[in-house]
């Protein structure tokens, strides 16, 4: 019998009334003939409301008595979708993490999966149970401690439980009804994709895409389980992640791949600028030591030409926002012995990135892309590239702008038809 | 080190606020020099918000997966509770109940505690932890399920890890200051009890007494455990349960203990009664066989002496209210069979118990007790009685006038200083 996972988020499950649409759901995919395991998470906002509870105990409490607290979230909505279902007349039984063999790292509050043991679900579905599991959480290895894998982590859940599984497909359903070539609230004329490939979808998600969470991407990727994006509100298909061909078209050709599959923003970063940073072997180390000491991920760096005259440079870099105050607290304490001149954090920018696999053989996509930005009036502060991505910082009251501009520029609109296709054998 | 299990409940942990008082009072305990285990309730009305959730998902939800879904406000408390505990720089460690080794039969909702394997608590002690349990759940042997003890579970659970710690004693927390001669709020000049030995405990819990859990005082009465009734609210000292005579006073002569313990009231009965049954071997048994069926505890019986004319008799019984209705469909898919004339309901009945060890030596005792309820104009409608206990049924609106009078008889009421003794050496 064929083996679909299924993931639902909060959103999802917001009340009794979501909860019994989803149940109804499952039970559906369970009638057509599958086996049917469903990673959950918590309901609606309640993460957020036990987050405050703990805030109101402790500013600072103990991050595993946290991952405790955190995973009784999917405990209550894994329950009350398994009661729903079974208020259908189907089976359902529901385990925590520790129980379907989600076994992690031990570090608290974002664990990595680094097995999965799903002997208690297997034998569940040989009776024919329909399995729920509580999304986000797993149980550390020797130590039996509960963990967390940090948010967005249940995407992640669905997609290790559907390897260990040998699941045919992990389904993620959310509020919209799959991947886009922009945000939609932004850029209106945005395009559903059909397919998209992992490697496309990992730049995607690591350049501010919320609908796929980065690790479980790569997870995916790593042990080649087709993630099925789409939307619990509707029947419609969504977006396919895979890096396998698309099948062939009823005229036997098979469908090219566009060259760009999207447009990703994110404002959750700022930007940091030291400077007056003599312009010796050495410096720019010392000053990313001092960051990375302080368990800051920092994305982007600019290092300007040094101006011969003063012998002095600038070395920007960009970062999540709310490392903003840590970051600039560990250079401060560095500053007399780099012997910069000052510190300057500036969180009023935005990134842009483009995505596409056939930027690799599409040399023209660069120029397309600075001239869109340059007829938008878009001042570009920073660059980053990857095979397949470009990436640039703006000022942030610029980003909706230039997304929609890069968007038309590329022909992801959904009114003119079809994408842009550069060389190739085109359609 | 000594070890001391407390236990707290629901009102002691219904926000913020009351849950850093109790993690004040828990870090007290640990500075005075004691190894502290705590087991935890469900946060204020957090577990009837749960079950009302249910419902709206599933009327009838299955066993197993309500437990699940209950044992989720235990893991919010304790992870809480460890939390406010760290935050005053005191190390705690938080495990479910099955991580506590609380390992129970597989009877969804009302399992018992066959066994407590404790390991992990004691290597937590032993690094200098105060240790929180999930109270009211439990693990099943062999299955390997997650379990609820049911309503009143923690006080359970906190004797159980007291027994298997071979704790000194087990402290449970509470809005009341211990147990009382009566319930307060009907009997003002009601006494809170010093000591009162396990017997006495059982038969209040067992008339309606709500201080302390019937089944985790017959724990602790089975494991030799003294319970420790009091206040999370007061630093006063409550009531010891346990079957030790009282140290000596300070003039070297023990304390007497007091003839009656106590009054207890009950409103949660009804008495159903059979009327018309053919006076004839068999018959009784018939109909008692037909509510056992339907999975009711009776409690009282009576059956009317049968009038030799007609050859029929009556039989009464009480049961909880909320088994009502299906004790009245039982009995009336076996009207025709048992060939009785009717059945009628009753839930504006109260019960009425006094209890105390020194009934046994005191043949006054029942003479007083009824003539203070005849004297205060309360009908009589059933009996029963145990060794150290008399249980009356009265009409419901009668029961407060009831109490009241017997705690006054027995000479229980606080403003008359002393209880009556019988016989004896007296004080």
């Amino acid at each position: 019998m064929p083996i679909v996972v299924q993931k639902y988020g909060g959103s999802s499950l917001a009340d009794a009334e979501s909860i019994k649409r989803v149940a109804r759901r499952i039970a559906e995919t369970k009638k057509a003939g599958n086996d049917v395991v469903v990673a959950v998470s918590a309901m609606g906002d309640s993460t957020d409301d036990l987050l405050d509870l703990a805030q109101e105990v402790s500013p600072v409490p103990p991050p595993r008595e946290l991952d405790m607290l955190m995973t009784a979230g999917e405990r209550i909505s894994m329950a009350l979708v398994a009661m729903a279902i079974s208020d259908l007349g189907f089976s359902a039984r529901s385990f925590t993490g520790s129980q379907a063999g989600v076994i992690t790292d031990g570090v608290h509050g974002k664990a990595k999966i680094i097995d999965v043991t799903p002997g208690r679900i297997t034998e569940a579905l040989a009776k024919g149970h329909i399995v729920i599991v509580a999304g986000f959480q797993g149980v550390s290895q020797g130590t039996k401690e509960i963990t967390t894998l940090g948010r967005g982590g249940t995407d992640t859940t669905a997609v290790a439980l559907a390897a260990a599984l040998r699941a045919d497909v992990c389904e993620i359903y959310t509020d919209v009804d799959g991947v886009f070539t922009a945000d939609p609230r932004i850029v209106p004329s945005a395009r559903k994709l059909d397919r998209i490939s992992n490697e496309e979808m990992l730049e995607l998600a690591a350049s501010g895409s919320k609908v796929l969470h980065l690790r479980s991407v790569e997870y995916a990727r790593r042990f080649d389980i087709p993630i099925h994006v789409r939307s619990s509100f509707s029947h419609k298909e969504g977006t396919i992640v895979t890096d396998h061909p698309a099948p062939e078209g009823p005229e036997g050709d098979a469908v090219e791949a566009p060259i760009i599959a999207g447009v990703a923003h994110d404002r959750s970063e700022a930007k940091v600028t030291v400077v007056g940073v003599p312009d010796r072997t050495g410096m720019a180390a010392k000053i990313f030591e001092a960051v990375t000491l302080a368990q800051i991920n920092i994305d982007m760096i600019v290092q300007n030409v040094s101006a011969t005259a003063t012998g002095l440079t600038d070395i920007s870099f960009t970062l999540p926002k709310t490392d903003g105050t840590a970051a600039v607290e560990a250079l401060q304490r560095v500053q007399a012995d780099v012997g910069f001149s000052a510190v300057q954090f500036d969180d009023q920018i935005g990134k842009l990135s483009l995505v596409g696999a056939g930027m690799r053989s599409n040399p023209g996509v660069s120029a397309t892309f600075f001239k869109a930005l340059a007829d938008a009036g878009v001042n570009i502060e920073m660059i980053s590239t990857s095979e397949i991505r470009i990436s640039v910082i703006t000022r942030g009251d610029l980003l909706d702008d230039a997304v929609r501009a890069v968007h038309t520029a590329f022909g992801l609109d959904s009114s003119e038809g079809e994408a842009v296709v550069y060389g190739g054998t085109g359609r």
